[in-house]
């Protein structure tokens, strides 16, 4: 086979890039180790940051999401049951937030690429990239019917995800990682019940961390800070309501209960490799960062990065220079950072931490919350990083 | 003896209690462990907040500190040699800080005291603390000259320092005391030359943090980032200036060295304990809360302490009744905890840190200096935090 650009990775980053090099008179192949379905359907993030809704608008594919997106004007935090309304439109000139699942966002492109003819190959297996410091990389795939190809191409993109082989395709000597592992883990629980609140709440309770979010007004999802090496089977729906009700309680305010229909735990991780380029080859999204789920930035990060690289591959194809491409990691990096630090002080201000310093730290959080209460400047700052920096 | 306020040290808390209470007509009886002259010599902090200016002002002892003081409406914050100005006037409605020494301050308020005829004893020894929670607390001490005395009293109030007798009279059943420790002290330097820069400069370094500050126009006060344990022997002048040379150098600026008249190595520590009010005992500065030096708080926390058991007390004596001192330790404790936050900022923020996590720290601390860089809102939390609070 040939084409221009091979993507490995067929979630919201690889669809999406794919879809927006076609809006561009760009080929590309899509390779995915899971099946449709499982993309699908896997449970992921639901924020959508403002310039994340843009992208998608201007690319066409919002349809459903301007339908069904529920835009959000505010976020609620808690600390010690006292709950604080941030308004993220107001203190943003009029920029907000829209809930639409993850999963609804990769359906819609998927849609939009079967309808104009897209080429995703589905449960392809051993994936490798070659060449990818040459002018014509080569990527070589089993299909799913066990028949063996190889793709020659202009170049490669990673959307393979933290566990995937394109990062690992570029050398150790070329490439620094950085990473953080945070001693907790989030519960996660979908649940058919209306959400008891309106506007997503972040709780810093002394018991640990939850957060009231929401997929749609029929689904509420829930989190709970948690041992990150627990296991689900310590955790009964009656154990993680009371937990939920403890911890997101507040005087006035009733937590409505409902049919749990799914549960996991899962670690919390920040991570960054530096470059996210190299040679032919270009990461994006959680391929080349993870970012813990408390701004619910690891979409809108993927998002941004795609957007940037399909254009400077426009640029280059149009023969406007391959500065677009040089730049790509830097560019991507610095907003990459810029939303590592936000994830990590929004983690940092309404988790339990334990230890020696964990008295005075409990005391900095409520320091921390009390000047969110109080400074326009303060409470600027988290609403400006949650719907999302422009500049960066 | 019998007085109605016996103050416990005459560092600019206790010298400047005396002098607003005396301004109120309320008696008191300074007592000091040191000697006037020590007191007066010691080098400490330099920076007043405008709100501190204003409390001295009011008070009518800032004859000199308004001749001698030099206003700053702006500091640098410097990461790898690329420096930013946070322009403090512009960002907080034309507030200031004023760099005026404390020692200074001391001696303006221990003239006036004198002046009016204040009594302080200066080189008491043994001093005790009796009754504190009853109506008449009673304050043993030897005087210089060997004679034992007590002084019956309507309060106590502490203003003795870190290491003073006042808080440990409160029985630790009662009291909780938070503390962090942090992994490096401050070399500092006075040195015989005009500071090479007019605002002050915080610099972020690969090799740690350094801080050009300054006490006047002929005199620069300079700090290095270094290891609490070790031996200012290590430190000859000549190391002394290639290092600040290092961390503080960018294109184009000179930092000027002369001869250096003073150095010494203290570790960095963040304390709090609460209460800080026992029946009729009353903390206030350093011996009730401790910040690292970064943030240039202590001085003014104390001011801001006394200021407000000043008013509570004034209130008492002219039958206004006791909800200023029945409420003392919770207001100021607000406040204590905002400038604990952002001293502990401040100090993460432009320390080197080292350990597992550290080449991911320095990444973070980079974003959120280019965030400063980039957003408003950002740099007035640190700028309204600086010049100092006047919500709370």
């Amino acid at each position: 086979m040939r084409t221009q650009v091979a993507i490995v990775g067929a979630g919201p980053a690889g669809m999406l890039l794919s879809h927006l090099l076609h809006l561009q008179g760009i080929e590309s192949i899509v390779l995915e180790r899971r099946s449709r379905e499982y993309v699908q359907q896997r449970v992921r993030a639901g924020v959508l940051e403002q310039g994340t809704v843009d992208v998608l608008r201007e690319a066409g594919v919002s349809e459903r999401l301007d339908r069904q997106g529920h835009p959000h004007h505010g976020v609620n935090v808690q600390f010690d049951g006292e709950r604080l309304r941030i308004p993220l439109s107001e203190l943003t000139e009029g920029r907000s937030i829209t809930v639409y699942g993850q999963q609804e966002v990769v359906k819609d492109l998927a849609d939009r690429r079967e309808r104009d003819g897209g080429r995703v190959h589905y449960e392809a297996s051993d994936v490798s990239i070659e060449g990818p410091d040459t002018e014509q990389p080569l990527v070589r795939f089993t299909a799913n019917d066990g028949t063996n190809h190889e793709i020659r191409c202009d170049f490669v993109v990673g959307c393979d995800g933290f566990h995937g082989v394109s990062r690992k395709t570029i050398p150790e000597t070329v490439r620094t990682d950085y990473e953080r592992v945070y001693p907790f883990g989030w519960l996660g629980i979908l649940a058919e019940v209306p959400p008891s609140s309106e506007e997503l709440i972040y709780s810093n309770h002394v018991n640990g961390f939850a957060l009231q979010s929401l997929r749609s007004q029929e689904l509420s999802r829930m989190y709970l800070q948690c041992d990150p090496d627990d296991s689900i089977e310590n955790w009964s729906d009656e154990r993680i309501w009371a937990e939920l009700q403890t911890r997101l309680g507040t005087p006035g305010w009733e937590l409505r209960e409902g049919p749990i229909i799914d549960k996991s735990i899962s670690a919390l991780r920040s991570f960054v490799t530096e470059p996210m380029s190299y040679g032919r080859l270009f990461l994006a999204g959680d391929s080349a960062h993870i970012v813990p789920p408390t701004g619910a930035k690891g979409l809108n990060l993927a998002v941004a990065d795609v957007a940037r690289l399909a254009q400077a591959m426009t640029d280059f194809y149009s023969g406007n220079g391959t500065t677009g491409l040089d730049t790509y990691s830097e560019d991507c990096l610095r907003r990459v950072w810029r939303v590592q630090h936000f994830s990590w002080w929004m983690t940092s201000m309404t988790h339990r931490f334990d230890g020696p310093d964990a008295a005075f730290d409990r005391r900095l959080q409520r320091s921390q919350f009390d000047y969110l209460r109080t400074s326009k400047a303060a409470a600027t700052t988290l609403a400006e990083n949650y719907v999302g920096l422009a500049s960066v």
